[in-house]
């Protein structure tokens, strides 16, 4: 009992951890955050499970969700039985977010009957990998608060971005420079210590931040996470070291920092040496890396590929990824669980192995696409 | 990645850890168990979870839950929108089972057009502490068999027994002695890290073994389950360990078995003490401890309390734990929250306090027990 990590802590965390996350929150967006609207979980996928929970109470309550995206929102909202509205990231604009396109498919929704509660956005995208920019979040921001939406944001790979240029900001703070008129606009922030440069999935450690809302909605989630009594406290330990490593000026810094560097570094070179590769094989288009752990290369595979996936009932790519780990021993995830635009088909791979195997792993992948495309160029167009 | 605990394990927990859990199972019940049929989860909780949403479907679907129960079970039907049917939990025999009581239950709830699709059994109780004989268990089992409904039984204190002659037995290895003809009889037993004589609630270890049922809905349950990828590394661990803890003749048992003797002996000697101290207080009456780490005293107010506490729309232990807490800064739950029969009155105290300081507890509780019930006496009946 008492002073130990054995104990339970308070169903939000404890709060000298949750004070922890709330400094690094501050310090990464300028803006304070209240100790109150944090919430720690076993990872972040509680936090998802809570915010949909929250948000559908019957069939007909929908959520607007990027395709493709990570499978667990499209889970969640089929478990807790609401609608899936669906939103395409466009490939032509490295994944982009197209708030036109928002726009006509919220009302498209609502010209069948579906109440729309919702706009998830996961940035940086996973399994796309697109960081988006200010000003598209911007434009995001404004488009929930005109039509009524809360926006959850699953912000997982904040620190992951790859690309020169490319700077990811938190929607909170896009939400808090909108000032005033923005004070009540509800978000959800996700966060995880599964990414990164740290990678401690196994720990299951993650929160949300539940911005903008009433102190009566974040005591219904209180009392809602409060049945699971509280996160696991290693977890919880993890999350708060995560959000508010050593800084500037303090001893460890210089260490951390390197460590830091050496680790994203590494992991973008990995990216951008891939997705080179990936472009120069038959076939196959692979958007520049921004950010996240992913790649979601697309396949154009020759008429017999379709033809026999269509025979055993599974996609063009379930096909080429079984392959891919038979022959070479290299796990890819096929594109349809994530959703893709009909027609097309696609792959997810992690750049995560070791930047001294990269090559190895180019070098199959691109022997295989060689044979696997001959093997079904030579079945003929019939 | 791999090799280490911040890796994610498989979605049912890391193999190694639950071919443990497996050989605990096997030498605690004298019966085989798959390891297909463990569910590893962080904490008991995720376990009751999955079991109710999968049970519940509409508000038709119903779960017969014992009152007195650990709220746990009426928050989650709430939850999934199912409907509690409540069975009488019986005080005057020491919080007994009565099969023709839950018959009754069953039939009244069947009339209603309830679909009663389970039975929730807390074994050790909690809050009563009660422990089943194995008669009582067999009984039960056949109730279930012959009614087709599925058994979930919380054996989360499964340690915690105190009386002498009480004796834990998993419903699985009841269900087994009765043999082939309940091979398919369907039963999930959850067990916890936070319980027992280790205590480690913070760490989030539990599992549910998932007995008797189809590979189909194994797959479904993992599927659900796979949705949050693993549970933390850190609790499965705990969770092996204390299911397949140093064994006779090993060279850590003696210690082992010293440990374990003297913090179960200590908890059983402070329940026996708190226990015959509450019985000589005015106006409280407490059933003999025989497991789980709680008591659930009855009080007989002075007309007044009732009064007092219907004015501020309140159950009157409500009052007696609010004083008691101001007044001798002594925690126990009001028995609303658990449940209870109209026009009764509890409250739920742990005995988890240190030896050394049960005196002062019990000298307190009595201070305070005797001034309250003065103070409200003299108030008078009207």
């Amino acid at each position: 009992m008492g002073g130990t990590t054995g104990c339970y802590t308070h169903s939000q965390g404890a709060l000298v951890l949750r004070k922890e996350i709330a400094k690094g929150i501050e310090a990464r967006d300028g803006y304070p955050c209240d100790v109150n609207t944090l919430f720690m979980t076993d990872g972040a996928t509680p936090c998802v499970h809570s915010a949909l929970k929250l948000l559908i109470r019957t069939k007909y309550d929908a959520i607007l969700t990027p395709i493709p995206q990570y499978p667990l929102y499209s889970a969640c909202i089929e478990l807790y039985g609401g609608t899936l509205t669906p939103y395409y990231l466009n490939e032509g604009s490295g994944w982009g977010l197209d708030c036109a396109h928002l726009k006509k498919q919220l009302q498209d929704a609502r010209e069948r009957g579906e109440n729309v509660r919702a706009l998830v956005v996961i940035n940086p995208g996973n399994p796309t990998g697109q960081c988006l920019s200010y000003e598209n979040q911007v434009e995001i921001v404004k488009f929930c608060r005109e039509e009524n939406l809360v926006l959850l944001a699953d912000e997982v790979y904040q620190t992951n971005v790859y690309r020169s240029g490319c700077v990811f900001t938190s929607f909170k703070k896009v939400v808090r420079d909108l000032g005033d008129d923005y004070k009540t606009f509800t978000l959800f922030s996700m966060m995880s210590t599964s990414k990164g440069f740290y990678g401690e999935c196994g720990r299951r450690g993650g929160y949300m931040e539940v911005v903008g809302t009433t102190k009566k909605l974040l005591a219904e989630i209180y009392k809602v996470l409060s049945i699971g009594l509280c996160s696991n406290t290693g977890g919880q330990i993890n999350m708060a070291l995560v959000m508010n490593p050593p800084r500037e000026g303090e001893p460890s810094h210089p260490l951390y920092a390197q460590e830091r560097d050496g680790l994203l570094g590494s992991l973008g070179r990995r990216a951008h040496k891939l997705a080179a590769a990936l472009n120069e094989m038959d076939g196959v288009t692979c958007n520049d890396p921004e950010g996240a752990m992913y790649l979601f290369p697309r396949l154009e595979h020759p008429p017999a590929v379709w033809r026999e996936a269509g025979k055993i009932d599974r996609s063009p790519e379930f096909l080429y990824c079984m392959e891919l780990l038979e022959q070479e021993g290299i796990v890819c995830v096929p594109g349809k669980g994530f959703g893709q635009e009909p027609g097309t088909s696609h792959f997810r791979i992690t750049f995560l192995p070791d930047e001294k195997d990269i090559d190895e792993v180019i070098m199959r992948l691109k022997r295989f696409n060689d044979s696997f495309r001959a093997k079904y160029a030579a079945m003929g167009d019939e």
